[in-house]
């Protein structure tokens, strides 16, 4: 078999797997942002008709699912595996949303990254001659967020200016190893990247560094550079995170003038007090599964280049001071084979 | 290209990857167990030399990995992909292992049936011609565990009759695509089940359903009966859950005798004070990096099947009055291939 790697962290596909269908759900304030006509369904009220908000996620996930499958023509029992994945302890989102779905199941954790972990696993595993379909699906919630990470809502603390906020939003994508695309050429798989920040209230910048690793990774192991793709996508590294990503690209000399941030596109910055923009599992899984796969399909954009992040600390991690970890991976999308 | 599945939930291998190198850590009471002799290397105080309970699991993880790298004659360097998971919050104790590695990593959440998820992942990876040596490796700590899911340990609370004791342990595994073995052949990755069992302290009960459910979608999948393997070993059901699973199976007119299980075998169960045994992501991560492969090493074994299980739950899902989903993940292990 030739191989199916390139360079030190790119995996290449011999039949790139299709989008067959996608599907996200959002909260009421994602719901009045600038991203709201490509969400499939917006809340009222963040409770998604469940009385806490960690079931609330779950049934986010279950109606993301729900939707995505329909999109793609398919019942849940078509799905040969199921990648889901939140920021809840113990990732209860997804788990309790699984329970119900007769899937073999794999549970991921990559903090916001887990978009796209799930894509990548579901890409090796279908390119590997391991089934036809998988499913992928991951969460955020503001509240279910803010008092595990940070404090009760209720408490009412200040946010630092650097704070990014929790998108309330769920995304799920089907993949086929068959189908007319848009297909999922390439995945760069990120190394875990720590340069120290230790400011939890500061993950852009502790992102930005995670997101540069895997972006020059992509470029030297593809030979390919930023003009290939019309849009180079990160998770949420907000505005702040991602002034520092095309700095580090620029010391090396690499333009990013295509790039935008999924967190800084999620609000409008200036009028709904998000301060660095949104952050969270369902930020740039909703983006992707939403506005960006839809413009794909509208011939808005044909090759792109979505890379997730995560900043995989904990409260524990930095009551111990501890600094933050990141991780990057980057999806090459394209809509043509 | 030939289908590499097997019935709705199994993935056969067409080049089964070889365990490259395996090695394990234990705690000071596992030190005193009966699989003492199997342990690479027993710590005096369950630290590991760090300040924190943790930190001592990130020092065990890197230690575990360091010394199966070393098995395999291999540096850190050569591993396409590292896959790793443990029990805390964010699944720190991998993250912190993991960021000074400079490997492609994925982190997944399974709970303790995570090695056998890694097992899986990195196994449809290798043989879908994505790369040739990939680690998978897992963790848990009791002082870690315990304030965290229960209560600090100064605190002392009692434990029930059904509870089993979370395993200080870390075990790791390095896979390559060519080599001498032993060989894993099969995976049968599990769904989700949950019985309503709702008692955290008897994760025995609530976990042997999903054992019952993929060991019985193994044995569908592939044809093979119980008796095509020398020893049939799940992750940490322990006593009670063991006996669960063993009449789970009779109900279908298959006799279990060669069914052996980790949280049972861990400690002495009369004189150490655990209860019904064992459990944590280390536990049978640890009993099959040393005690069940080096035993197939030495001729004891020709064929196993590990089957670790994994509660999916969390404190915040049972004070909400949730269930316990359990998941189980099937391994065949062979000495041919």
């Amino acid at each position: 078999m030739t191989t199916k790697k390139l360079g030190n962290q790119t995996a290449v596909f011999a039949t790139p797997p299709s989008f067959a269908g996608h599907a996200n759900v959002a909260g009421k304030k994602e719901g009045e942002g600038p991203l709201a006509a490509s969400f499939d369904y917006i809340d009222r009220d963040d409770s998604f008709g469940e009385a806490s908000w960690e079931k609330s996620e779950s049934a986010m996930q279950k109606r993301a699912l729900a939707m995505a499958l329909d999109k793609a023509g398919q019942p849940a029992s078509r799905l040969d595996w199921l990648f889901a994945g939140d920021l809840l302890n113990q990732c209860i989102g997804s788990s309790y949303a699984a329970r119900e779905q007769n899937i073999p199941f794999f549970g991921l954790y990559g903090a916001c990254s887990t978009m796209g972990e799930g894509l990548v696993l579901a890409s090796m595993l279908l390119d590997g001659g391991f089934g036809e379909w998988a499913g992928v699906v991951v969460s955020s919630h503001f509240c279910s967020a803010e008092r595990q990470y940070r404090t009760p809502l209720e408490y009412g603390g200040q946010r630092t200016p650097t704070a990014q906020w929790t998108v309330t939003a769920a995304g799920a994508a089907i993949l086929a190893r068959e189908g007319p695309g848009p297909y999922l050429t390439h995945a760069t798989v990120g190394k875990i990247v720590d340069r120290g920040i230790k400011d939890a209230n500061n993950m852009g910048a502790a992102m930005a560094p995670a997101a540069y690793s895997t972006i020059s990774a992509h470029f030297q192991d593809t030979g390919r550079g930023p003009d290939f793709y019309d849009l180079i996508v990160t998770g949420d590294l907000g505005t702040l995170g991602s002034e520092l990503l095309v700095e580090l690209l620029n010391q090396d000399g690499i333009q990013l003038n295509n790039h935008a941030d999924c967190g800084a596109m999620m609000f409008d910055i200036e009028n709904q007090d998000v301060h660095c923009g949104g952050s969270g599992c369902g930020c740039c899984a909703s983006v992707l599964t939403g506005y960006l796969l839809n413009g794909m399909r509208a011939g808005q954009w044909k090759n792109i280049l979505f890379c997730p992040t995560g900043a995989l600390h904990s409260p524990t991690a930095s009551f111990q001071g501890e600094s933050i970890p990141g991780i990057c991976h980057a999806v090459a999308i394209s809509a043509e084979k």
